[in-house]
């Protein structure tokens, strides 16, 4: 399912293929978030027309709405979002523990409650898996126990044991899986404790297979990361756990981030990326554009001097925004309020991502990175 | 500018053809309302796909932002909004009594504070005009006084007056324009009562014309309507005051309206429309869709029973939404509070604007209406 195409001399990079039920894409790739069914604002049109090769679906949000049986009668994930390239599904835990209200946890799963409808949901890995496999997902992302940003490392063991026994369960229950199952990825836990994470990765890969490549799982994901610690601490973590990574194995690092983390990620050897940064960073008017090579400058559109701009964000840019508008107009917009505002900055934020994965990889070929 | 090309035998109802600078086109017609320089959440090319002939820019709000100086930069409205076709400009008169602190209204101009900026703005009726074509739009109103909906009679005479007053100014102003000028149209107020309404319509028109067509204005307009009265009384005024309107001029009825109060007001002769309706109804998940002729139904998308309805809103229609999306899908995505479904809901709603339009005609044209 994964092939590595050409590994950096210089540093941990690696570009690869990864394939997938609806494709198969190069990496490193970033994958755009459509949280609800839908990638902010966008047509599927518009994420064609700006080559996303893969878009992520929020579990928790697809079961609080519209709901599995709803989402079969689309005929699954890809039905709903009108999409048929990859989409890759988080197991649901991050926003269980940031979103919902947490009535119960213990070995066997999660209660917690949908705010908006008052709706209880007991979730279980088996649950949370079934519940990707059956929407259709080509990735699916194990259900983990996510604590926020703490330095209370017994909290963090605790959630790295039960992170560890659900990723049993939930090979227990991909064992059962015929062929053609989604591939499935475990979440490595352990918070800023190098030892905790070590701890964590060796017990997933422990699971019927080692830290050496033998593994069964489809790839493997480092997670409670971006929640609220600075980025030197996670790369810390990263660097300590880069080379205890199955290294043929596709590498997902969770909710990371700006470009120059993605870089620096990408350097430990890192395949696979989502974030909200650049659909969020649109929105609060702050428009990436490349400057030469992989430098860019962030380009604040709300700022007066863009009021009589003319020029587009990016001359090189492919995006609709870039060839038909200007900073001015932009500019206009934004300070407008005008809805289509969020549209133009939404596309070419993610097709700045877009191009940035292609340039890493254009330069780990090339032997720079 | 304006010829009659088909008189109906059965109402006061006609197809016509208004030429300008960006254009020809048919009448009757709707005008799309781009407030702040777009057409909510829409692209040029989204509007053009769905045959919108003319829109509509709001004079208060281009004053407020980005401003006379910023628009020339732009090379005028047009440039703005990156619209080839034909442009209306409002006068600004509703707006700044809507919408503004009103700080001073005299026989002079009407001064009022931008609530936004506490910037004071001091307009004559010069000002509005030359503000208009400065900025390079296809038809300009003249600015009036638009009182609310009162029973207060002498409150509306007061506006009726001054709005004469102002539209003899602007008159003299339009005289020294050469050719190549904008259309330009004064604006009938009076409120609800027949004798006020009889009086300013004879007052705009006695200005270097009489009410038999021999005015040199562009265009006659119908204000202080849908400010608050019901739409019934609207009517009654439209009525009294379709057979004294200049025949060979257009009529505009400002602000109207539902799909039916548009066949009404059309059979009392209104060539041009404008309003909120399509795109705040979309915004409120209320989409029109045609059952047979010019009959239609309002679909409430948010409704349980669309969840799972994957038909098109109208599958005759051929705007995207009705080609690419379902109503379940619309429906997950108004729920969702997803951005997508204003989008796709504003095409929609516009697009049965816009079909309304030809099938009146059409009928016009058959003699049916």
């Amino acid at each position: 399912m994964f092939k590595i195409v050409k590994k950096s001399k210089i540093s941990k990079a690696r570009v690869g293929k990864l394939k997938m039920k609806h494709g198969e894409i190069e990496t490193p790739f970033f994958m755009s978030i459509a949280t609800r069914g839908a990638v902010k604002s966008l047509t599927i049109d518009e994420l064609k027309q700006i080559d996303v090769p893969i878009i992520l679906s929020n579990t928790y949000h697809l079961m609080v709405r519209p709901g599995l049986e709803k989402i079969k009668k689309f005929k699954g994930v890809h039905g709903l979002i009108g999409w048929n390239g990859p989409i890759l599904t988080d197991s649901g835990g991050y926003q269980i523990f940031s979103l919902s209200k947490l009535l119960k946890i213990n070995d066997k799963g999660v209660e917690f409650c949908i705010p908006e409808s008052g709706n209880k949901i007991f979730l279980t890995p088996e649950k949370a898996l079934e519940f990707q496999k059956q929407i259709g997902s080509d990735i699916c992302m194990v259900l983990d126990e996510c604590p926020e940003y703490t330095k209370n490392k017994k909290r963090v063991e605790q959630a790295v044991n039960r992170t560890t026994l659900w990723a049993e369960r939930s090979f227990n229950l991909m064992k059962k899986w015929g062929k053609g199952k989604p591939l499935i990825f475990p979440i490595v836990q352990g918070g800023v404790f190098n030892n905790l994470r070590e701890k964590s990765l060796n017990q997933l890969m422990g699971i019927e297979g080692d830290t050496k490549g033998k593994t069964r799982w489809d790839g493997i994901a480092i997670g409670g990361v971006s929640v609220g610690e600075p980025f030197s601490e996670a790369l810390k973590i990263l660097k300590f756990l880069s080379d205890k990574l199955p290294e043929n194995k596709p590498h997902y690092l969770m909710g990371v981030g700006y470009p120059e983390q993605i870089i620096q990620s990408v350097k430990q050897g890192i395949d696979m990326f989502d974030c909200v940064i650049p659909t969020r960073h649109a929105r609060h008017g702050d428009l990436f554009a490349f400057k030469n090579g992989l430098k860019y400058e962030t380009i604040q559109i709300g700022k007066a001097k863009y009021s009589t701009d003319f020029t587009p964000l990016d001359k090189k840019c492919s995006c609709n925004t870039c060839k038909n508008y200007s900073k001015a107009y932009l500019h206009h917009l934004y300070k407008s309020g005008e809805f289509l505002y969020q549209r133009l900055a939404t596309i070419h934020n993610l097709k700045f991502y877009i191009d940035l994965m292609a340039k890493i990889k254009e330069e780990i070929k090339k032997g720079k990175i």
